[in-house]
């Protein structure tokens, strides 16, 4: 493997580009959710107490807002500890990269559909397909780096395993949830919920542990 | 504390990706808030007379659009402030500060309910119940960072005490203002807007100082 | 050539900036692409099939979303990889970026009005122009930098041939698409369309190679 | 003056942070202008005819985006070489290119309210203020760097007359381009609009020149 400064230049390709584009994409989804919350319209407003009535009304788009805010913090974190480790890249890496992001804008239409229609079993499904497509190319993305050696080795012996392991372990709580959609369509978005607060809220439990000092499980989950 | 590379590969995170999402996120933020404003229909327009007047009935809306902008600048500059002087992050400040981004992009809802409804008391307590989160999350945010070690020990000693006491003084104005609102919603919007012109304009006295060879104290604001 | 440290300071321009403006821009564009798909009025909706029918009635929209996402993937990627190389700039070489990303932000405009006039040859010119004008100044840009010795010579010797010739062929293809619309607009949006999944999903046949021991042909793409 | 690394720490301002957040709004600024520009309704469009006849008529649409396109770059450009040789930041810089950011996300508005009343006076105006604040921010910002020694002496004493005397001489040309609207609004456009193609298309001619071995007088224009 020639190693002279101009073979560098060409096939060296470091993943400041695929962070930057991501973080404009995470960036632009996570400040455009809000515009899905419209203010009440002024003229049945008369009273203190109608405004406050018509702010109330809101509460199921607070509800998406978070919900949608949320997720797609767990994948911006996800995302941001992979390419931690991920020292390189070529054109197909920015492929699969852009695929992921692909299904993060499609995040804020499939979460406001949910939101629109939660006592039926399909935007539950189509939900659910979104988090597991995120989650799909997420654990291509990673297994893609390992492969092509964009990893450290010493590295990847170490994260490797819990990486791979958080993925699935979350994407199999996911499918529960989308399940119980047969249940009760309620219970299911419960429970979904249920696992992003886990993910979103862990660092309240974890606080108490002290600073890092051994590598720690959390910090290689997507 | 064993230090060899791999356990630094692992181990080190540094700030890049969060300064990155925040910029992302205040960038959209600021670049939106103007589309709030719209265009005076044509049809009823005539003279020159009549588009000027169009145009100052736009004038709450402007005013709305300044308000937002200062707030949000504030704040960013606030960011800006503490992450100069963080220099490391775990997975829990990521999301520290994710729940901070996402008191921002409440923002240009509740300036804009606050706008409308100049004269009601409710929207006064959900624009401060905002800026009360903002400033508790950048509170924690700054207190996480120096209980974990991510802020040097000398600079830490230097600027802990004016950054911490900023947010206290700058909040508990936001909140003598929002008091201010059992007398007079318009008395209320009017001290918050001063307070905030405060840390915006602050610099204009501030000019004939010199160019900072001690640490200025201006600098450790939220 | 005088090279004291003034000198430097004065003349010496990186692509810093360039690469932050367009990564904005795109992703902003890749992330608005998804604000077209309308959610389906909750009024009609009675019953889960009604509401699979009303979300399947969208796939023309979630079609025309992942097209303009694949164009403008495929130009970040042609983009990323001309300023892999180029490694210095002027302000001509500014506004020829900023000529190009006109034509990026014009492109969710021309590929929506494509998805919603798809029996029309018209919609196709327009957008085959766009898509022309992308590779224009992307050619320009190389061809420029090039010129202005902003590329290392040894490593412009190795990347110019394929580089140029790769943008001809993928213009030449989509002109033969778009006049295959004299036989059938939507023969020619299928031709433009396998074109354009031809650089998206190449790398699932190139993945089998190895990894990147020789410079290949496909990372020197627009 | 004293340097030790603690002091520096403190004090050290660099100026990444003002430069990712000016290259966020200027990204957003840039994409969101499109949106201005709708698509014909399907309900009226029954021939090619019809469609290219729908689609000329935007044509007004078309120019104001170009318009707005190329001011949004003109001030960019302006931005970027200022800071090419800004070399460090305070608070009050801070304030000073926020109130910059501020003018920019304005642009927007007020050009497509110029573009909607070509034939008055008035929308000429408020697009000359915007303008003007503009320039007169990116003066303020070069004027307060160089006086608070964030500029280097010697680069300072090669780019700092040709600087201001190219943001006076821009703003002057404006100020005549305006005051024409006594004369006709429309003389008035066009005489900015040649006054902005000037800045952007400068370019073909100066591509003759070589390759800057001198200070090109043209890399120090807002």
């Amino acid at each position: 493997m020639r190693k002279d400064n101009t073979y560098n230049k060409i096939a060296g390709h470091d993943t400041g580009r695929i962070i930057a584009i991501s973080d404009g994409v995470f960036g632009v989804a996570l400040t455009l959710l809000v515009l899905e919350i419209r203010i009440p319209f002024m003229d049945s407003i008369r009273s203190e107490q109608d405004l406050i009535a018509a702010f109330l009304a809101l509460k199921s788009k607070f509800l998406v807002y978070l919900l949608a805010f949320m997720t797609t913090g767990i994948f911006w974190v996800g995302h941001s500890s992979q390419y931690k480790y991920i020292e390189g890249s070529d054109r197909n890496l920015n492929w699969i990269n852009l695929l992921f992001l692909l299904s993060v804008t499609m995040l804020p239409f499939t979460t406001a559909f949910l939101g629109d229609y939660t006592h039926f079993k399909f935007p539950i499904a189509v939900y659910w397909l979104n988090i597991f497509l995120m989650g799909t190319m997420l654990y291509i993305n990673w297994a893609y780096a390992c492969r092509h050696h964009f990893v450290d080795e010493k590295v990847r012996a170490v994260v490797d395993i819990p990486l791979r392991r958080r993925i699935i372990t979350a994407q199999s709580l996911y499918l529960s949830g989308a399940l119980l959609c047969f249940i009760s369509p309620l219970l299911s978005i419960a429970f979904i919920i249920l696992v992003q607060l886990n993910y979103a809220f862990a660092f309240l439990s974890q606080r108490k542990r002290g600073s890092g000092t051994a590598i720690p499980e959390e910090d290689v989950i997507p």
